[in-house]
């Protein structure tokens, strides 16, 4: 079966499909004092279940020469004689008179919480392990089928979820992990940006047709091209576990460039930045060779919780996100870009019909300036010890920017009157993603520190085309003439006074957008971490000369697709970067 | 009680209240054998007392100096003795066994339509007649009220309504109507558009509060400010009716220039056309004083049926339309714009998260060229007896216009080959309203005939703001720089290439933006057809020349406030066009 859908991160995984699916703690269900008896044997089955299960599958391991993951379970059986834990359990069933699912699930707790807080990471470890065992009881309890074990088999999983939660997230354990498929979600949807943080290769938006594949079916994920294939054949796999290696090996050249600077062939410096939403996304990307960060997207802190992140909790994510790269590389934060397809029921905003042309991003900020002035604390806060810039989104007019920066000079005023430390003098900019921005860039040029192009949405609003609309791709591309006209006068306005311009869309990653975008003059490319060294290679090969001319060529042409081999016909070998 | 709403159609208006109510076909109830004497009494009573009705209106219309009027009721109580009518009613409920209110209907349908099928106009008047009698009885057999008569008032109506639907249209009495009120709506909507085509003063989108409002009511209707008044004070309304008699002062003035050519104070000539949604707007516009039409809105021929419209069908519309201004007027026609916030059930188009940024107009009719060329063709055969061009909707770039004008030239290819008469060189432009094409209108200018610049859609994209929400008011605003910088550009690359240019968005007849456009060397303004009178006195006081200076200028400001204060502050008589 081959399932078609929206490539979200390049590679090429083969690995064995496992469904995610949430865990759940068992109900407290109340026993008869009569059936006590009865539900302390039933736990002991259990318990004998799950040590002969463990005991089977240490031999299984054994014999396969895996000696070392054999022992982990061998360990596991220990813990099932563990008085601290088994005689827990045993004593909430008796005086509590509950089932010993729930009593086990605590005692289980209890133990784990403990572990868990003592600075020490063998017990942190043991405290996973416990966890695992008591698991495996509670399920031979419930008489609940195991899940897939990544210790267990010789491939590594693919996960398929309908969209990857925050939980499953912060449990995943990425070596045993080969790609993502989702159901929902586009190519800027949460699991699409965690798999291009991790490397992982991903394909998202592949419908329900998706839930048809069951746990351990073989799969191909091909990240680039956004297909899936479910139980392929022998040559299918052949081919593409060649088209892997032969990624792999590129992969590996760009990987050289990781710690390069970022020059031209004719000498020019550029930047290149990462994008990123949390302080471990930043960490990803300072491995991966990002001079810094071009777009901290602030708004997940936002999202999945019940109340608003409050000053400290933001300082300290700003904060740390700086810290993976060092005091002095750039780190540009976006105050929070909540409404379009993000939305923040905290803030009970209306439905609105038209989101992406709605009451979005800093049109929200500017009416709730105590909200805004939290965030504009936090990041001037995190100015002191790093080399942070602030940028608004959605700036549509000179009116809105002037209101912005007007907040921003009350928040330092404040901090200035409370003897907290931050960066009087810190980079404040605005994104151009409105065309009615890009259009007025003259005039915000003269105002603003820097510029940052947001694509995603510059090439929505010029084209009139939602780029989550798949009926509209053509239209939906950054190679649209018309959006390169518009970047061109951006970045010419901003030259005109001396400031600088990033770009913070997809399209600054893109092989063929590279070579115009550094023709143009562009200075800073933001994106995704694992786009950062096959760009500087690709940037390395390039005369800035040249592709001034090829820049200036394209302008005069009428389609995207004339574009594109424009690029190609005077770059030939731009094709192995694709 | 003060209601604020959207101001859709401008002057004041005080009337009372009529809430519109769909009348509805009452339901064939049956009846037992031994019950049909009774319910022949039943009708009898209803009769007499409908009678009793019409004759107190009738003493009391002569009691005030009405006869005239109180002959047609005299006339109504005839019909209650009539043997066709009533005795055929008796029938039904004797034979068929049902109640007496649906035996009637049935009768008076019958005898309607045989009269309204007669081509004698004395004949379909009594047929009017008849069905306003007969609701009256069938009213009295329902126990349900009288709805307010326009004969029996001394004030004209205001009518309120949700929205007025396709039917209450065709039966509205434009001399016994002073206004509309609508609960939804907004200024595009069709009770607007039609409200503005009749000269009418309106409001809409008034929301919930509206149905407070209760029939007979005193209401002032301002459809400049967008106010309601519910029983006004003594004072208000006076201050209401003075204004009142200031704006009819004022539109008198402005009527005088219904005739006269659109000429500047320096002797350039430009172009006032209308736009339409229908045959009957066209007659409206021209009285009006519009030279031609510059937008006619299609897609109406396509809303509220059941099948899509023929060749036939459409052919008459246009030809009708065009008949109103003769052989020579130009006469625009828009190819259908289905979709955004005008849906179109027939087609079965996916519902969106972004219908204004989704697909829609040209996007579905090149996905569809049967579709299209149906009214292709229609337009084309139009062609043969009037002065008609084509424009295609929402081209964002050139490969979607190149493909609309091969569909184009498809159909005059079968239309040569079957001997239908039409103009082969019929202009054919695009809308300028996607940021997309205005920036690649340099390239357009070489290919098209002409551009009409669409504000409405085109402020939306450029500020990334819908138009219909009303949190981003300031935003949509089609002064802002940023829209005139573009509309500029689109003007000047026409100019290079000796093509014409019109503009059919709200700003071709706002007072603030005429001089602007003016002053840029826009062709052809084309607004609802109550405007131009006014527009064209106002352009009788500009010079181009002076314009042009003036338009140079506010393309270098940055905020629309400050655009309309350097309009005012060169032309301080401006105010009384407002």
């Amino acid at each position: 079966m081959r399932l078609q859908g929206v490539a979200a991160a390049p590679g090429i995984a083969v690995g064995v499909a496992k469904v995610m699916r949430e865990e759940q703690r068992p109900e407290r269900l109340p026993i008869r004092a009569e059936e006590t008896v009865a539900e302390l044997e039933r736990l002991a089955e259990a318990i004998r279940r799950a040590d002969e299960e463990l005991q089977e599958i240490g031999r299984d391991l054994t014999d396969r020469g895996r000696e070392q993951e054999a022992e982990i379970f061998e360990g596991h059986r220990l813990f099932l004689q563990d008085e601290e834990l088994i005689g827990k359990a045993q004593t909430t069933i008796r005086e509590e008179q509950i089932r010993a699912e729930a009593a086990l699930d605590e005692a289980m707790q209890e133990t784990v919480s403990l572990l868990e807080s003592l600075d020490d990471e063998y017990l942190r470890e043991r405290a996973a392990d416990i966890r695992d065992v008591t698991r495996r009881v509670i399920r031979k309890l419930l008489r609940a089928e195991e899940p897939l074990d990544a210790r267990l088999t010789d491939e590594p999983f693919i996960l398929i979820a309908d969209e990857l939660t925050p939980s499953q997230t912060a449990q995943l354990d990425p070596k045993a992990t080969a790609g993502f498929v989702t159901a929902s979600g586009g190519k800027t949807s949460h699991s699409a940006i965690l798999a291009r943080s991790l490397g992982i290769p991903a394909v998202v938006g592949l419908g329900e047709s998706l839930f048809q594949v069951q746990d351990g079916q073989r799969l191909v994920v091909d990240g680039r091209e956004g297909v899936v294939l479910v139980d392929p054949a022998e040559e299918q796999l052949a081919a593409y576990r060649q088209k892997a290696s032969e990624q792999q090996a590129l992969a590996e050249r760009y990987r050289a460039f990781a710690d390069r600077p970022s020059v031209t062939l004719d000498g020019a410096s550029v930047e290149l930045a990462a994008n990123i939403g949390s302080p471990a996304d930043a960490e990803a990307a300072a491995r991966g060779g990002a001079e810094g960060v071009g777009l901290f997207r602030t708004e997940f802190l936002y999202m999945g919780r019940d109340s608003l992140p409050t000053e400290d909790e933001q300082y300290e994510a700003y904060a740390a996100a700086a810290r993976a790269f060092g005091p002095e590389a750039p780190i540009v934060i976006r105050t929070m870009d909540i409404g379009g397809d993000k939305e923040l029921p905290l803030l009970e905003l209306p439905k609105e019909e038209n989101p992406f042309l709605g009451y979005r991003a800093i049109r929200i900020c500017l009416d709730r300036p105590e909200l805004f002035k939290t965030q504009l604390r936090a990041i001037l806060r995190a100015s002191a010890e790093a080399n942070v810039k602030i940028m608004f989104p959605m700036i549509a007019s000179l009116r809105e920017w002037r209101r912005a920066k007007a907040i921003l000079e009350e928040a330092k005023t404040e901090l200035r009157a409370e003897g907290r430390a931050f960066r009087d003098d810190l980079e404040t900019g605005v994104m151009i993603e409105v065309p009615g921005a890009a259009l007025m860039a003259d005039r915000l040029a003269k105002e603003v520190d820097f510029f940052s192009i947001g694509t995603n949405d510059l090439v929505q609003y010029t084209m009139a085309a939602d780029r989550m609309n798949p009926k509209l791709a053509q239209l939906n591309d950054p190679l649209q003439p018309a959006v390169l006209r518009l970047i061109d006068q951006v970045i010419r306005a901003a030259a005109r006074e001396g400031k600088w311009v990033g770009m913070c869309g997809e399209m600054a990653g893109q092989p063929h957008a590279v070579p115009i975008l550094l023709g143009m003059g562009l200075h800073e490319f933001s994106m995704s971490g694992v786009y950062v060294a096959r760009t500087r290679a690709l940037i390395a090969k390039l005369d800035r000369s040249g592709m001034g001319r090829l820049a200036e060529a394209v302008l005069e042409l009428d389609d995207p697709d004339e574009v594109r081999s424009a690029v190609e016909s005077q770059l030939p070998w731009l094709r192995e970067y694709l």
